[in-house]
């Protein structure tokens, strides 16, 4: 029963060898879940690879661990996005979390997930500290009151359909009016080589936005090109480059891919032609 | 005519859309050259992507330069394998290189580069500098006298087939005899993620044979899993850390990947899972 299941890109393929075990369309998007030999379940939308069980972590703990472990106070997180739950999960993982929002726009990609892809959302969902609201993150973003969280993390897809309003000025300036001081925005900032031209643009704009933001450089076998992104944020001090020890070893311990170590190395990873671009 | 060229590997495939060029089988290997809609024309042995026009500057960079700009002196250089030129182009971008002995053993993957992917040897190909020898280059390192290069580059395939003998100890302990003092030794060592098991016992058996080995970590999209990993070895001093700021400020205008900043990072960011194997 198994076949390919592939995103194209640009005269580019990534498959899976599986089969499918879902696919429907919600009123925001196609949203398809595989079974895949090498990955275990995964999950499409769009046609876009998001997640799979045995991948995800060189995602979710890329974009949750430089921010939860560098902001000064960490007991309010605001996550939008993040339908499978994987960072809620990692963030979920630091006790100091005593609140987390997480503001997804389709609940059918919460339902699928939880049913079909539990150990990536794991704990997360049933956590106590955990509130799910179903609904628009952009308007969230715009209708929360200032300085209301330590910690901002924008999980979206790609910068077309729903997740379009994630990557622009207004809403990166509501979302540094939402961190308290000594605060940390957090978001995937796409392939510095697929997406090279909404990479640079991202970065740049952040820059414009916070006192300062740096893209870390990393692996998402699955994602076009393989390499990936994440931009952090901050105002004052950019706090998301210094891991506080304490919380970097004990979450460290149950990490697959993030470690101070691998995190500074990402940071200082920027390729030359990025670097001759954004200086 | 267009259609898909793919590579696949344990349930998973990369493909780049395009037609065939030339398919041979020489006395070694499947030779397939292929001219690509995304990354310009291609190459496979025995159905692996090896290189590409638009793609083999991140694989060829990070082999080079650590060790061109980290060795003592750099006047003799030896390159096993590395039939597309790539590896002889960069090498040859260093001035005070006076001597390079290529030994790549499929003199069809030699003249099927240059005919169909001149681009990626450019001016090696006729550099006075540049001696190619079609032939063994396991026997040439066991062969050639102790201490007659200050570099020693391997630039071979996956350990399977012809590439077989490039990973083994009697290799690697000729790789160290030929080395001069303050030489640095280069090689590609896998990907950390697909060849997870090679890479690791790679880097641990560099580590017995020289006095320093460290893995680089980077990406070549269309290998598989497209995070890659190159290991750079020395006897006494750790050079390959430490590149020249002159000949890195010189190469460095011309790099696409390659920067002092971006191979500082590649070497921190070892993967979590890895570092714990590694230490």
């Amino acid at each position: 029963m198994s076949s390919w299941i592939d995103e194209e890109h640009c005269g580019v393929r990534y498959g899976l060898k599986g089969e499918t075990l879902v696919e429907e369309t919600s009123a925001f998007q196609q949203i398809r879940v595989i079974r895949s030999e090498r990955y275990g379940r995964g999950l499409l939308l769009d046609g876009c690879w998001m997640t799979a069980e045995q991948q995800e972590r060189h995602y979710h703990e890329a974009l949750v661990h430089p921010a939860l472990c560098g902001a000064a106070s960490i007991e309010r997180v605001l996550v939008i996005g993040g339908g499978d739950g994987g960072t809620a999960r990692e963030c979920l993982r630091h006790p100091d979390v005593q609140h987390l929002d997480m503001v997804e726009i389709d609940g059918r990609v919460v339902e699928l997930s939880q049913e079909h892809l539990p150990g990536i959302g794991g704990s997360a969902w049933n956590d106590p500290r955990f509130q799910l609201t179903v609904g628009d993150g952009i308007a969230w973003a715009a209708n929360a009151p200032d300085q209301s969280y330590d910690v901002v993390l924008v999980d979206g897809s790609d910068p077309a359909g729903p997740a379009e309003g994630l990557f622009n000025r207004p809403f990166f300036e509501h979302c540094r009016r939402l961190l308290r001081p000594g605060g940390v925005f957090g978001t995937q900032s796409e392939s510095p080589e697929a997406f090279r031209d909404v990479h640079i643009a991202m970065v740049r704009l952040l820059r414009e936005v916070f006192d300062h933001a740096d893209p870390l450089y990393g692996w998402v076998p699955m994602y076009p090109s393989g390499w990936w992104s994440w931009t952090f944020a901050a105002m004052g001090t950019p706090r998301y480059r210094m891991p506080d020890p304490k919380r970097a070893e004990m979450i460290g311990e149950g990490c697959e891919i993030w470690s101070p170590r691998w995190q500074r190395g990402g940071m200082d990873a920027m390729p030359a032609f990025i670097e001759r671009e954004l200086g």
